[in-house]
């Protein structure tokens, strides 16, 4: 794991999206900066926060064996000295399916560590409703924002 | 707007919740960085970019009159030079009610600039399934992760 190293956060959101569709728990974790403060947001799912529940999160996700396929299309990028922010669009589909998933929207974070960049954030949810046409007044009213 | 300044994140992110309990437009709209890249995902929502849409989303928001009273528990804090990275656990209830809403996470980025710490991203989701409960299949299958 430790030989792994990312360049800049670009670098590391590719392998981030490649260990995902892979289902590869080590490769996930790779990305990781589990030397640091790390939280793990699934959808719908409470913070994960320490890198023990972090990779426990992700066994049980990848333990599922769905192979998916991520077209992540960027939103937002900013790039610090030590922190870089990404928010991107997920399109996902499962291999060998061709329904499609409903949009998801992910903030993840990168941190410059002496071992390149590494992931300490990752929160997706599901991006459903569309502001502007009424339909926020829905989850408005179920989650109170 | 351009009047206020904060001189921590935390002093940004305590204005960001005040103005949200304030239902205050003007006043939530003075913690953001319009000036910079920012997007703001509501719970279930899209992710809004652009200051114009940003503002827009808080204006839909807010204009349902609901008071609301924040409990923002903080998960984690990253500070570097130009950015910080805050995720809370957001415990809400709505004034003059009694009824305990779900639960919510917020990943929180600030940025800092000449004018002190602005917000440049909002990401907040409903925090309704425990990981390691078996729970975590529903929205997986949902949601494919």
């Amino acid at each position: 794991m430790t030989s792994e190293r990312w360049d800049s956060p670009e670098d590391a959101e590719r392998a981030f999206y490649l260990a995902f569709e892979a289902g590869d728990l080590e490769a996930m974790m790779a990305v990781w900066d589990e030397t640091a403060d790390v939280c793990c947001i699934h959808p719908m799912g409470q913070a994960l926060c320490g890198p023990d529940a972090v990779r426990e999160g992700w066994r049980e996700i990848l333990a599922s064996g769905q192979r998916l396929q991520f077209s992540a299309e960027p939103a937002l990028r900013q790039i610090g000295t030590e922190l870089a922010v990404s928010v991107v669009r997920e399109h996902i589909r499962v291999v060998g399916q061709d329904k499609t998933s409903p949009p998801m929207v992910a903030t993840n974070v990168y941190r410059r560590t002496t071992g390149g960049w590494r992931m300490t954030l990752h929160h997706v949810s599901p991006a459903v409703v569309a502001m502007g046409n009424g339909m926020e007044d829905k989850p408005a009213s179920r989650y109170l924002h």
